[in-house]
């Protein structure tokens, strides 16, 4: 065999052993090194390939579509400083636990420490924050570096598809010349079957855990992030009649059962302000399905009242407890423990939460029709949003502005955010990616430090049909920090935490041939939503007021409290 | 004590240690977690304290500025994935051997590994690619855990300043409140003094070396990036009377006395690609100080001759020869061997290599006369830059084409680029960095998808005074690759590597209020050189054509090497 054969046939195999893996989505940063993995993939049918010419964003575009399809992705760049851009996305899916194959190319041995361009150390480059990283060999003929690629590849993919789901690495080194042979066909492979098996718990703890459900009526459900799914979670929750405090990354405040209404509670965040009804709500037992929820007063809640009995049920063992009060840690995936048990009424404990967020919904929905500020803009947006969308919300206020605005509703929406590191950066591209795997209408409402900061996500959109409408709330700087303490201390604020830049994005509407609209007031806001999309990106600036934001919060803050406290106060 | 006592005095003592150590710049990204240090740099006086919201961006902001001062550079941010985005400057920190002071905020201990937002494992985050890290104590009343913060400041400073010079990484946790008490007054610290010896040769080694200098006249210096200084040089070149071939980024091509215009040869990247000259010029000896240079041909050549003696003469032990061709590491700091001998006369083998420089010079300046291509463009960009300004060089074609068009001069020019990994990443706030620093105009030359890559470098231009033009060659996607064997390859060619995104750069001028001027032409082109700058930004958008160049290159290396040809062979 010539070099460039053996070069072919090492690709091939690469490329066949990816999809025989079940990988269905290739990202690829252009590049020199990885040339041949480049055209393996561009030639080989059966893979939907997408192009980024910037690696930070390619890496949390691959995660959005990995966050929707919960399958691994390839991430392929060059070697060098290339792969080093991807850390950021890489260590998001690791906290966020989304799988993701990433495979960066590498400079030979002779290469590697002698001061040759491009050559950085790759191996273990990205440490603790990938779940598995292996050192390829360099192509060769001999058929047991084949088996050893194939095996690894097998063994790379299963890892990150096992819970917790994660990253893993391939660093893959090829010498020059870097062409394939165009015509060659494929070697015969050998197949390789993995199989994951089912986390089951065990007889006795179940025994436990239905007595529990049943004899309890001072019971509480939450349901965060990173569940597998949910079905079945209504038919559970309806037997039990414990109130369920549904995030909004849970995706159970859509597609909401009508005779299930009463037990969503959906304004947590804004009843456990209130001490008086916070008093009423302690409650006996917690059971929490999947991650952390994003509402700190429903954290602090939490750790003040420390329930007897608090399970969380998660797939991995690396469980998550930043406040230190979970009793019972379940490794489970999250529906093997809904059970439906035999239908219990409902209790005052019960009636007390659904008349509390009834309250609360009231003040928030007369917000969202009086107010003009950010909150009230965000409620406007969830409520026009149509059947069958996507909605992707930033870290930093909108997740918040979500958990807040976004009501219960029969509307089929799925809402994501990247909540492993609550990063504001990638976000234009993971929703991006989210957007490309679901194939629906993606919305994204962001700030616009964030927008700005992954402004280079929509570079994909130079190179693949994308339709995505993205809200840019522009209060010019850091929103989120007029919320905490910094705020207090007004000394160096702008300087340090508000930093106005004093940009719009006009511009690059303009330069992506994106429909824009500047929107100033309520009023205009509503007449854009209503008019047609006509290109692949849509931009809707919105312009807000950081100081206006924060105060009229807070008055929302105090009404609803006021009310709580004459309904529940001696 | 309370707790903002302790806080404020742990602070107050960072900082102060910082600035005893002799660090002068401050490079800032917007954050909570890093509050404390925030306020505590920002109330001090005596730094230069700069803000970019996108950490990617400030990361090479603050190589720029370490670059250039040859001085540690603090690089702050708070936990999360904002110290991820550091990655790649860092990276190329590491292997370009500039000292930067990462300082990442973290979360106390109780909030690690158990789900909190923003927590990441920050330990060791940054792997190999720093020389060295710590993570510190929670901010403590102790005086013992005083003492431990400043001898390890002091440490990380002088680790990064140590050759090889390089990143180093403080990981500083931090628990709420994080408010200081602005009015508390510094806490009496220990002064600690560090002082660095100098490394020198032997006794014997030198009395080879210059006898080496004395009996040899067909020796070839290679002087490349990363020496610490050029002051002494000429003067030593002059006694020695061998060609040197100066690396752009050795900063010899610039202010070059009368008297070593004939010594310094700035034209083997055209004359080592012709066997006939090649076969006169080999070396016995090679000498080199600093990095490895830009040029292909060069590094072919000197591979192909392997010269009985191939001094590399560099600070550290960690020696760059991707050849495997060097025969003698003598690690001094590089001006050390700059030992001026009894003057020689010059040999006819300078004179070989001055003659063919000479016909190479008169082809350059020929086809920056005569074409339009980038090549001659960028030509007549460095024609036209004034004495006293700065250049920074873009990876991929920009440094080639400085390599190329930059002829030897006399005009006191300082030229950069990111050549530890040659990524196109960053590019923008490298130069930013480096302007900040100099506090010269400075010029970038770059491609439009490095452009693209880094145009959050621009940020800074809205928080701090810049002064810089930036010329982008926009070819509409990646140039350098029409030169390599993937072009052959015209399946997916465009879609793999050519990637044209059709993005122009007149929105983000207006984005950023820079005078901007599109140019299509070589005469706009010298019009718009010649207008005077009116804004701290200006850009100036060059269109061009990526088969014109490389046709047009081609056609320049033919006619050199036709004109050797026909000078050199029998």
């Amino acid at each position: 065999m010539t070099n460039i054969e053996y070069l072919t046939s090492y690709v091939n195999q690469f490329v066949e052993t990816i999809k025989q893996a079940g990988v269905k989505h290739i990202v690829m940063c252009p590049g020199s090194r990885s040339t041949p993995l480049a055209y393996g993939f561009a030639k080989s049918d059966g893979f939907a390939f997408y192009r980024q010419t910037d690696e930070r964003s390619a890496g949390y575009f691959a995660l959005g579509i990995a966050k929707a399809t919960k399958e691994p992705v390839v991430l392929l760049c060059t070697s060098g400083t290339a792969a080093a851009n991807f850390f950021p996305a890489i260590v998001e899916a690791f906290y966020a636990r989304v799988p993701l194959l990433v495979v960066t190319a590498d400079r030979p041995h002779e290469l590697r420490e002698v001061g040759a361009p491009q050559a950085i150390d790759q191996i273990h480059l990205f440490g603790k924050h990938v779940k598995w990283s292996v050192d390829f060999p360099l192509p060769e003929v001999d058929t047991a570096g084949l088996a050893f690629m194939e095996r690894h590849i097998h063994r790379a993919v299963s890892t990150s598809k096992s819970a917790p789901m994660g990253p893993v690495h391939i660093n893959v080194p090829f010498r020059e010349p870097l062409l394939l042979n165009m015509e060659q066909s494929l070697p015969i492979t050998e197949m390789e079957v993995s199989e994951v098996g089912k986390l089951v718990p065990s007889n006795d703890f179940t025994e436990w855990y239905l007595d529990l459900l049943m004899r309890e009526d001072k019971g509480l459900i939450i349901v965060g992030d990173s569940i597998h799914s949910t079905e079945g979670f209504w038919e559970f929750a309806r037997t039990v009649q414990w109130p369920v405090i549904v995030d909004p990354l849970s995706n159970l405040r859509t597609s909401v059962p009508d005779d299930c209404m009463e037990l969503c509670i959906d304004q947590y965040d804004a009843l456990l302000k209130n001490e008086a009804f916070k008093q009423t709500a302690i409650p006996n037992v917690v059971i929490r399905f999947g991650a952390q929820p994003v509402s700190k007063p429903l954290t602090l809640f939490l750790k003040a009242c420390k329930p007897k009995v608090f399970i969380v049920v998660d797939d991995s063992p690396l469980f998550r407890d930043s406040i230190h009060a979970v009793t019972h840690h379940v490794q489970v995936e999250t529906n093997t423990l809904w059970i439906p048990i035999e239908e219990k009424q409902a209790s005052s404990y019960l009636h007390n939460w659904s008349k509390a967020n009834g309250i609360a919904t009231k003040h928030i929905q007369a917000y969202i029709a009086n107010e003009e500020d950010e909150g009230a803009l965000a409620g406007i947006l969830f409520e026009a949003l149509p059947d069958g969308v996507d909605l992707f919300a930033s870290s930093s206020m909108p997740i918040r502005d979500v958990d807040t605005f976004f009501n219960k509703t029969k509307k089929d929406i799925q809402i994501y955010a990247n909540r492993g590191t609550n990063g504001i950066d990638g976000v234009v591209s993971t929703a991006l990616g989210v957007q490309a795997a679901t194939n629906r209408h993606g919305y994204l409402l962001i700030g616009d430090l964030a927008f700005l900061h992954d402004v280079n996500g929509l570079i994909v959109s130079r190179f693949h049909q994308t339709n995505c409408t993205i809200v840019i709330m522009n209060n010019d700087g850091g929103g989120i920090f007029s919320y905490l303490s910094q705020s207090t201390e007004t000394h160096y604020f702008e300087q340090l935490f508000g930093t106005p830049t004093g940009l719009e994005f006009s511009h690059i509407a303009a330069m992506y041939d994106a429909q824009y609209d500047a929107v100033h007031t309520k009023e205009a806001f509503q007449q854009a939503l209503m008019q047609p999309k006509t290109t692949d990106i849509r931009i809707i600036e919105v312009f807000t007021n950081r100081q206006v934001n924060t105060e009229t919060h807070q008055k929302l803050w105090v009404g609803i409290s006021e009310e709580l406290d004459s309904s529940w106060k001696v």
